[in-house]
């Protein structure tokens, strides 16, 4: 048994930080990275990218709305072109820093407002997704396992991976229950390590209520956007391969 | 003999058009596109490059400084790793518009005030090329011909093609006249296509003295952003193939 | 009988243009300049400043998202308080350009997306009018008549000027008829300015159906973004001025 | 004897967050915020002014470069009207959300790069004073002691305040020692209070050399970008009140 751990990565921009990297990448596997519009310059990338690399850490693009007061996190409504060249040019400059780095980019994985509208919309999914192939047919996609965004990854013949939280609670059809919500967000760091253990080996997403739905679990996401972020991603990690669960990249 | 004309292209931005692209598109063999960060945004450069490429026309990247207000014209000074960030960056998103829409980036031409800088400063010229090369080993260089991009270029190994401009008077180190100067500018076409066949049968730049400095002449450079200047454009054409020279992609 | 005339100006932004402010400005007595956010920069703001100045033409912000690509055309999903400091910054900064020009600003209109939303929802139009009531209580705001809009501001006690469209149809609840529908946008002038005539005479605004709306009518908008356009604003100005109505400014 | 500390701070944008602001309006009495052009978002500022404003400590503009990523500390070659516009805008912004708080911008003081050229060039300082005096005659003008910009100031006519740095010694020409020289950043707090305590006795700056140049101290700049900054800011401000020199606002 083995799984992934994957984490949202290169958050700053120009003068400002966010998270720690550095720590995150000695317990993930798995590097998604802002491409420009949302978080990261071009930098920041190149730092980020360079960083991954030596730490063995695959690296993702990780593109999101060009709304970096907003993070990423306010809905726009694009047109499926607009998503299309949107989401190419983002991937398409994460690879160009990759390749003048010397590595390349693995993965995608959507963010924030966009991802969200991804994951309840299979026309944003498939906008997105389609032109990412275009630009990279090998790309593997992380997706959210068992929504929608899975169902077009799996309809365009693409490599995807499958992706669960490891601080969320879920709703009995696979989304994740609302923030607002008491227990939404778990800050437990032993609890999460045992719910992603029984998620793993179920070979489901386990819900709120105790219901199972069976599907892929190839990669956990967690943060690090604060210390207990990173303590919780480590606390997981040691968890996971104490149970006997291998921490390796998806690849 | 036989000779490229290229021109800058795609720099609208939202709702803002510059010049008349389509009308070029007839006129020119090689198309410099700006990739978002002082001209073009993803929707723009997905136009332009699905235009180029129905009409047969080699498309380059055309990165400057991230300044949309200055038009990229406004000299900012970086370190030689963040240039070769920059350039890596745009000349990706460039490579991964173009591969959305079926086609692929064959060329970068540096814009504006960082086009400047580079061809007087050889750091800066070897700064981003060397990033860009680290992108696509393949990518062809559009130089100013005779002056430190041509230097970099060649000790750099890479492809190369050496540009003249048709409107353009010039000094006897090959650089050119300033604005400022009377007859900087060439206004009349029908100077211009004399000129241009004048030095491609010389073989060399023919400067505002009469001095010539032989150099490789692959492509002449138009502009697009006036009825004028697209007019011109057109008539520098048509002399060089009423004279017997080609027009026709430098590749 | 009189009416004011307003058009939406200052719509460049760094190198490019839009519209054809200076022949506009021979046609409308107030102007809502674009204050930075979806269009206009510090350069342009002061320009279209001047020359309203000069032409005795009253000066509106006209505050829009931070949308430079969507030209403020697309939908943010904002707080209250975020709404309000957007404005506040905008009013602000058009306020700063102004007196810095000798000149000030008198009126306020919003711009696209966020007019939109403030005209079906008058939680969005309290939001923008009382943070630009705070930055100046003796400020006209330019209100859609009988919308929301307008409820707000006189429920804010604010000055306010009542505005209908010269190349729009109506729907019976004074909404504006759908740009997709037949007959939705005039397209002869003849036709505008006699429809503008009508609904001044009526002292209401006369819909598709030809149900009257009694309210007040303060400004009409015209439209100076392509030479059709102008010449549409300038007819529609000598229909008013040939049947007795003075063209003044509302202040 | 009194003299004002001053801090710059709201220099965080969107989702980052720059600096301890609370704990430096505890020690300072005059806070300079950002505008939005390097640094500082209206969400940013409003929060800032209010939190200023709570603590009765003295709010002004502190305009830069419109460059984010740069933080407005690379230098950007402008027209002395475009200087004016960049400056009236800013200072219009803030004055904007200033009032949208219940409060108002009493001081300015230039940003960056902007600053350091404005300290070396009276031209670049009078472009920018005379703009913003223009926005607000009473406003006042923190410069530098000794240099063109307090020449410029005086020179206007214009309220001023003269500062000096808390951590930085001095070249003779009362110029700040490059900050790659030994000594030229002080990280001792002790000693910068003690420095401070001599340079108000004396009314002048005393330079590395020992040279004093006689000039009016209004203000000290403190910064608060770490948590080391805040601890040297407090004990500067505790080493003078213990020697009887009073903390007070310059207005």
């Amino acid at each position: 048994m083995r799984v992934d751990l994957n984490s949202d990565m290169g958050e700053g921009f120009g003068p400002w930080n966010m998270g720690d990297d550095a720590s995150l990448l000695d317990i993930v596997t798995s590097a998604n990275i802002a491409c420009g519009f949302h978080a990261g310059d071009p930098d920041v990338m190149a730092r980020t990218m360079r960083l991954a690399s030596e730490n063995g850490v695959g690296i993702g693009a990780h593109p999101g709305f060009a709304d970096l007061q907003g993070f990423g996190r306010r809905r726009l409504h694009l047109s499926a072109e607009e998503l299309g060249n949107m989401v190419a040019y983002q991937l398409g400059a994460a690879r160009g820093i990759a390749r003048s780095m010397g590595t390349n980019v693995r993965h995608l994985k959507l963010h924030g407002a966009l991802a969200n509208m991804a994951s309840e919309n299979p026309d944003i999914a498939r906008a997105c997704y389609s032109a990412a192939l275009r630009v990279d047919p090998e790309l593997i996609l992380v997706v959210l396992s068992a929504t929608p965004m899975q169902a077009v990854a799996e309809d365009l013949g693409a490599r995807w991976a499958g992706e669960i939280f490891a601080d969320r609670a879920y709703n009995d059809d696979a989304t994740l229950l609302d923030r607002s919500r008491p227990g939404a967000v778990l800050h437990d760091a032993t609890e999460a390590g045992q719910r992603m253990e029984a998620m793993i080996r179920a070979g489901a997403i386990i819900t709120a209520s105790g219901k199972q739905i069976p599907c892929r679990i190839d990669t956990i996401c967690v943060h690090g956007d604060s210390a207990d972020a990173v303590a919780m991603a480590g606390a997981v990690r040691n968890h996971l391969t104490g149970a006997g669960i291998a921490v390796r990249r998806f690849d």
